[in-house]
């Protein structure tokens, strides 16, 4: 297939999630709600890859990684960005770039991702320790005195304090938001102590188009942000860090350490920045069909609870049901719906720009089956 | 001065604080209660060190650091020993052991010694990521099931259960005792998940005092303990980790990485030895003595609530004391007597063989005027 | 501008060089001979990444991933095959797998570019020790019995040889190539002794060609192989790691918490395989012109010794050179052409795909210029 | 010669052989030449150990420790000293303490001790990543301008080059010494660089008796040194780092993580300074029987090249000796002489305090025998 006809088909005007019905074969999932990790590019996505202008990155010289970085550095009130491969390593080389002492910690949230789900390579890799604070899970956040007096003391029996970080939205949590207010405090509370902020933004657009409050403003407290552009921005692959020159700088060194530091990068940055400019008001979207779809889930009448602040829903299967975790996700699988089974009996849904109004009423109509 | 001579000093049958009290000058601290690592071995625990046979233990030709580690193994009920020149390399070469494949992660108590006081050391030289779980303050016992379910499956996005730990006496909590069952039941529930427990047995003897059980009966469930000498049992330094050959074999070639392969040890495993055959059975005096003077802070009508369970009692003062914390330390001083200021505004006094009952009665005495 | 016509333009049938001569401004270099690093996407690598099926690879729906890592694979021999952004992090991953196990060390060359370019991330984030041993400066060899006398006997004071490590092409060695013969003689000498043997493989595939050899048999004595997509291939980004299914496996699993599990990574793959299906036979070229500009460097007269192997060439000016290194370098960039300065006053010249035969005669021409 | 009739030659009053004779059996090894190491506490040293006053190092009372630590830190012209367990600690936390930033390389001698034996605890547990350098065979020393151009610039494909290491008298290179020229020379060019040197120190006393300097002349041109106070001056444990004091700082830091910080240390610190009190001018007289000893092999005839500096000797058996490395060592280890058996084929014998005129004899006699 010519790149021409490929381009064509893919500017049509049906939806993605019909496109894939319609191309699929009927036992192939159609609606995938696992994760809204698993967004491909559009075809307007691959014409910016294709058009962006690439140098080798590693001389500094790719002009398209330059401009998302300094895109997202002014986006969000910082001096500079630096764009990454994965979310994963955004966030490690961030904070190695703040923990640049030996005999860190670094003080977090217990549900955060960071804690939980990035293999501890701030530990395994980064050599940080952690001291890791309870979440209220109504709000998502550790209290302010809580992280303050977490805060070490001057003593060679402690670590040193080097950073704090928090995650928004809050993805164990149930995708929700902390709010401009909470981060502005936390930032100056912390300052105080030279303790700087740093945000792992997975989701931060979403917390904006929520909140609605620009990225500068709703992370002015915070020394750096790890800003993803997959998930729901739908970019293939990147992250940037943003934050003050001198981080920045000290996690481009983490970067080239830890295999970051990619050479034509131009090729994704590209992807990346077309997704800031073109998929972040499309996430009211999402939002508002993970309202819809847990309004099904309510009206089943099966007892789940479930209300979703973003795109992300967590829930477990009623107490009377008679299914067990594993037979509602693979009943729902063979009926086109994919659902994340996350931890013990918690499922995930993940609402994004590849699943349409039709493929949720596809996914209320089969959960209401299978629950049935 | 020969060592004759002073081997009669020392053996004169006054009490160590008797003789301080008497040698020193007035300003001078005579009773100190900030910890129980702060004794100092006494004539016959030198006159054992003095007469103990040494070699060059890296070639493994010190009989007396072998009799040492061989004599704990046989009472812990493990297979093997080795003697370290304190608890956190102890603790930290058990765990590298345990931990001995890249990317593995720890469970251990929020409030754990290992979690809170070691400057992070598993983190930033062991690079081990921990998994932080509260304990109930009543027991001072992380649930079982807390445990089981902090245990991770094999997914990249984690790092590898590899080991759990717990603390007994627990120190932060107040000197807590963990039964033998809870740690047999801990043990196996682990066992099933293939991790192994550890436990930092700093006041282990405490314990095994308090509970009126042998080490090994209470250490059955646990694949490696790291033992104290110093603090209650009166020796200047060192410590002794036990368990099966193979982690034993493992966390020999910790230590001499981490530089505790010492030399002619013998000298110091000797006062190790004599502790544990002269100074466990005593610590059943500081138990009661720690009982007898939380009695008079209780009577002295303050509103100081204190219960010890071993030697170990953490207090705060009265809402309504015109003191601040350093105030009343800075009194007791004063008067003679050393608290501990741990953190916050959360005093401890710790009873341990260089305090008798002179200096309880001389604490009583400070603590109720001073809080007047 | 629309893909459509970019896609037009890249097809057009003028050579890069020639292409970015007409569209600069004179002062713009015009001939990047600082390293094969440069190297952009062709308009058929852009078709091929952009009709590239693709998924989340952290969930290893990518086909595209997929199926340049078995590709490879079986190119090499190996039975598995693991995609990476770069060569820096394949290096890192694969010699983490290897060194599995605490305490480990690496045995390589003093001049490998994993012991001088990588930031000593083996070290910084792998906490592997290295045995640094001299390569013969004629063959870019360790003789075989250096690496065999230093493999470490099982002793506390050593570490453990856990893995050795060779480079080939040779970079700082100027391009040198490592014959099969060597390369199998020394994995069975190392395997004899249960140390595995893994290749740099940067430009593995230039040696391929160079020798004439498959990959697979260039390789047959190495455990693992790290293979660049980049340099002289001409992908924007990445490398594959190549091995057995255990190393693979476990270098998944460093590769995650390094931060290079990336999600449709397919786009990106895409150009790798394409580089791979058609970049490679044209290493030639590279080689030919090479010699052909060394040649020239030769026949200038000004006493400059240069015999490339492959595709590099590190030179320095003559004794008698009126230029200091930095002058060189400028006067050469002002007339349209890069060389790089390596260290000290060594250049380093790279042939590659982007620059053609009329680049390499505007780059004698201004080298016999600026030399004259 | 039986071992006994030796013994009862040996007996003199007060000489450390004939206490060792009451305890040894007949078959045990009489004249210890495997290294300095093995030498034990005499009854002077153990007097001063019991009567020491002592106090909890950890809060920084142990007087004892803090007179080590001045007079040596005195001695050596440097600001401050800290005691540690092992040389092998001592050694890593002053290179923890300059390489306190992440991302830090070290610039050591290929035959290094730090380099070679101390299981690379630099790297895998300092995450430091080294820069090897071969010494010159004939004088222990790594040219100053190969150390100078060792030194990294400011590039992320680099590590920083955080310190240099050198070992006084060096070990593996046959107890070499290092004159106080060529420090200072080194010191100076390292800090035109920013870069401090440090000195392995395990025998640097031997070094200043040998060359006839202070500890303060020899060292001036370093920035740290690790004072080892077993080995040749015959204390059973520690070694004392001594530098700025905000190396010794940060340094203290490094050895709470690593398990170094003791409690009553005064007890094995009295020793330290009975031993640099009392054991630093016998050195010399090591010096003379480790070159009367080698004057008995070269006139055995036997083709046997030594030549010591100090008190260490390296030697191979000549080419065509009828003996296997293991059984020569056998041999002489059957008459009651053990020597080391270091690498391959390479001997060692160290004089030390515990061997005199008498044993040396023996010595010669065997190895002569052994030979024949």
């Amino acid at each position: 297939m010519s790149s021409l006809s490929l381009l064509s088909r893919l500017s049509s005007s049906a939806s993605p999630s019909t496109r894939r019905l319609l191309s699929s074969s009927a036992s192939r999932p159609l609606v995938d709600l696992r994760s809204d990790t698993v967004t491909r590019p559009c075809a307007d996505m691959y014409s910016a890859m294709l058009s962006a202008p690439v140098g080798d990155d590693v001389f500094g010289e790719d002009p398209t990684v330059a401009k998302l970085e300094s895109h997202l550095a002014s986006l969000f009130g910082k001096e500079a960005g630096l764009f990454f491969p994965t979310g994963t390593q955004s966030n490690l080389c961030g904070l190695m770039a703040h923990c640049n002492s030996r005999s860190s910690e670094i003080i977090l949230g217990s549900n955060s991702h960071l804690c939980l789900y990035e293999q501890g390579g701030l530990s395994t890799l980064g050599s940080i320790h952690s001291r890791q604070l309870p979440e209220d899970p109504e709000t998502a956040q550790v209290p302010i005195d809580a992280f303050v007096a977490g805060v070490r003391g001057d003593d060679p029996h402690y670590p040193r304090t080097a950073v704090a970080a928090i995650e928004n939205t809050h993805n164990v949590l149930g995708g929700k938001v902390l709010p401009a207010s909470y981060i502005s405090s936390l930032g100056a509370a912390l300052a105080a102590q030279d303790v700087p902020l740093h945000i792992d933004g997975a989701r931060i657009f979403n917390a904006c188009v929520k909140l609605n409050v620009t990225p500068a403003e709703l992370c002015a407290g915070a020394a750096s942000v790890s800003i993803c552009l997959s998930k729901g921005l739908g970019s293939p692959v990147g992250s940037v860090l943003v934050g003050s020159k001198h981080v920045v700088g000290l996690a481009r060194r983490a970067r080239k350490a830890a295999g970051g530091g990619m050479r034509q990068a131009g090729v994704i940055a590209a992807a990346g920045l077309y997704a800031v400019e073109n998929n972040v008001e499309r996430l009211a979207d999402d939002h508002q069909r993970a309202e819809f779809l847990c309004g099904k889930l309510r009206e089943a009448g099966y007892g789940i609870e479930v209300a979703p602040t973003t795109n992300l829903c967590y829930f477990t299967l009623p107490d009377g049901c008679a299914l067990d975790s594993g037979a509602f996700a693979d009943r729902c699988k063979e009926r086109g719906v994919l659902v994340g089974l996350m931890y013990g009996e918690t499922f995930r849904f993940a609402t994004h720009k590849d699943v349409d109004d039709e493929g949720l009423e596809l996914a209320a109509k089969v959960f209401a089956d299978v629950l049935r």
